[in-house]
């Protein structure tokens, strides 16, 4: 037998035919990623517990099999997907989900790390909370930790990293050691922050089990408008003026190029165009409140009355609409931007006072050198986030070869890197897909840390398929 | 020449006489904590610029002496303070300082670690801007990051964690190696979130050098009352149904016991009683919010509505006051207290649903244990923050001597962190002061961490004279 069926048959010993799957038809859905990473595991090991978590790792780390963590494989940069060797084990944390303690007067909810987000959302809303990171996925909510997501509402509410009170991780050295953090307090300065380390660092530095989350009111009344600024410079006028009058509740500041706007009116049935003609670029602002709709506190009164105030100088147009009509729109460019040809994704955030000179430039920069390929840009505005999104037409696809695709990526990520001090993954992570840009916008000093710090949390490297100690 | 004399030398020859201060008379405030702490320096370092301070590092370094970074030397744990050997440098900051840049559009300010809060602020305001951590000193924002500073707005702000953006730090190894993470993005997942490290470490893990910080729309309107609730229990739920009411601007909820409130009436002048009889325990709340008061939104009188509705169940009585009159009784406890004996001073946190249970125990355990005794706590109870502070009248101070003081001490914290799962230092970090109590409390899998973090950032020991890496 087999040194690899040899392991399977240890792991399936150890998990049983429910926690080690093992049939091509079982492994294929964890082996491939959402967007990018594709794979052949060693097995795909489902553990009911933390306790057979630890177990798997204990087994791993003695015979020097590679972990690769994924909480429901949503993840956007490869990082949950085993690699080709076909000896990775995939760590699926599924079954060990379930919320543990909601509190509605801490505002505070505990639960495994497999648990999904809609799974948590539902079991808050008896008590009138959420977990206000709004994402077009379902993630785990090991996986947004790992991802440290952001979303459309963190202008308001901050990412994952700002409402992480504590977490539990299982380290691999000592192999399925329990680290607890599971606290729940708002004030703790006793010492190293140790969680930060498992947020925002794809499963690299341990396995996230159960995670403590601050959580908040559910808003009872919103107001959302689609607005035309004249200009882009007038655009970010207009977020700063929107957070000087409703910072307490602006919870969206979204942008919307044009050509992402016809592109969802072309491919979306039922959604009919909010301007004639198409305005450059629109912006999605949303406001929101716990506090329900009262005469004396009404956001849609309030906002009517900024968006007439701001007519001339920083609004040309507007459409006040229900929410859902209008978030159907930013919903729905993602996919039909698919529809446009091969789409070039990027996650890109700068300074959000430079985002539009950054668009400007990016747009130029792509007409210049890569004729033909079509902009569909859309993003989290109020925050600095930009999705750059591009489509090369089918009859263009055998021109744009991915040599040619990488060169362009990294045109791009230098521009927003190097000339607009910004990130080349706002909100994805790295993962293999980011990997090569990872090793070259980190700096020499950053580097050297990653190095002695992957000594701390995995000397065996066998942790995740992303690195971040890498020689520069 | 001695070697001490010699390094002492070696300093000023580098920094100069206004960068190596060597007199007793001026070393003097710079060797005294605000509260705790004081000892003997090598020699008061006081370099001018960022490079100065580089250099010094490297010379120390060479000669292993060890460095005690210091802000504006307003900490509460010592962790500022050189010990009693004489041998260590005390790196202070208050030369490197001013503000580098303000982006109003970007809310974002970056400066000198040297900075003051007032100062930052007074820069802040003609941008109607402001950095919303409320404390009672006015720390440098180098200081404010290495104690991780909490404060009365925490609720509505979060901590300095939060709203911290980038930095620039100095490393120990290698000596002097500037770490540039300036950048001033709200998304940005490229891996290890370095900043945290050095944020609520107190400098133990390099100095940091500059700040980058978001900062937050200035209040234009608030509203504050002291509230009575009947009971501890009825606290909880008041606390509950104001965030249900006011999650967006609600920016203080902070709680007065009958001493406290006591002892202000009795040893400030001017401050009238708020309540006759004085209640067990009151509660200034303050909702704050950056659109200016108008007849559509008018947070007092949003307020005024919700305390009637509040009245019977949650509330039994309450003064609407001005902010600054309510405001100048909540500040006043902590000077005012002292004049009622020896006071010793508790910095905790439990989550806040707890924090009644958690208050009646502590009491009854010092009535029990340490009759005479008297409790004059307050604290941020909208975050679980409690300064369960106490005196020691005159007659009494006697009969508790430190030995006493310090088992007193552990049964507190015991009660806090063992049954509460809470916090021994909430707000003011670590430090010599905490030192026994951090190593109390933390478990062998997170000291094993602090061992191993140790080397990656300071393996000759030479930062600060908070401990980490402690054997258990």
């Amino acid at each position: 037998m087999s040194d690899i069926s040899l392991t399977q048959q240890k792991i399936s010993a150890l998990l049983g035919p429910q926690g080690c799957l093992l049939t091509p038809e079982q492994r294929q859905p964890y082996e491939h990623g959402a967007r990018y990473g594709h794979g052949r595991s060693l097995c795909i090991a489902r553990p009911a517990s933390v306790e057979e978590a630890a177990e798997l790792m204990r087994l791993c780390a003695k015979e020097k099999i590679r972990i690769v963590a994924q909480g429901a494989n949503t993840g956007l940069v490869g990082a949950a997907s085993p690699d080709q060797s076909g000896l990775d084990v995939v760590l699926n944390m599924e079954r060990i989900k379930g919320v543990i303690d909601i509190d509605p007067v801490d505002r505070v909810v505990q639960a495994y790390a497999g648990t999904r987000l809609s799974e948590l959302n539902q079991a808050l809303e008896k008590h009138d909370l959420y977990f206000p990171i709004d994402l077009g996925a379902d993630p785990s909510l090991g996986g947004m930790l790992a991802a440290n997501t952001g979303g459309a509402r963190l202008i308001r509410y901050g990412d994952v990293r700002h409402n992480v009170l504590g977490l539990e991780a299982l380290l691999i050295d000592p192999p399925g050691k329990r680290l607890d953090l599971t606290n729940r307090l708002r004030k703790n300065n006793t010492g190293p922050d140790w969680k930060q380390n498992f947020i925002g660092t794809g499963g690299a530095y341990g396995i996230v089990t159960q995670v403590v989350l601050q959580v908040h009111p559910r808003p009872q009344q919103s107001a959302t408008a689609l607005v035309v600024p004249p200009s882009m410079e007038a655009a970010a006028l207009l977020l700063r003026d929107a957070e000087r009058n409703f910072a307490d509740f602006l919870s969206a500041f979204e942008g919307i190029s044009q050509n992402a706007l016809q592109s969802v009116l072309q491919h979306v049935p039922g959604i009919s165009a909010p301007f004639e003609p198409l305005p450059p670029y629109a912006f999605l602002i949303e406001l929101s409140s716990a506090r329900p709709r009262s005469a004396d506190f009404d956001l849609e009164k309030l906002f009517g009355a900024w968006l007439e105030s701001c007519f001339g100088d920083l609004i040309l147009d507007a459409v006040i609409d229900k929410p859902e009509v209008l978030w159907r729109i930013r919903h729905a460019i993602s996919d039909s931007v698919r529809q446009e040809g091969k789409v070039v994704a990027f996650d890109i955030s700068v300074p959000r006072s430079r985002l539009g000179a950054f668009r400007q430039e990016a747009v130029a920069l792509l007409e210049h050198g890569y004729a033909g390929i079509k902009v569909f840009d859309f993003g989290h505005w109020g925050d600095g986030g930009l999705h750059f999104n591009l489509a090369i037409p089918e009859q263009l696809i055998a021109d744009f070869p991915p040599l040619r695709i990488n060169a362009l990526r990294q045109e791009i990520y230098d521009l927003a890197v190097l000339k607009y001090h910004g990130s080349f993954s706002a909100e994805h992570g790295v993962g293999p897909f980011n990997q090569q840009f990872y090793a070259r916008y980190t700096t020499p000093e950053a580097l050297a840390l990653a190095s002695r710090m992957q000594n701390v949390f995995d000397p065996q490297h066998l942790l995740g398929v992303t690195r971040f100690a890498v020689d520069k």
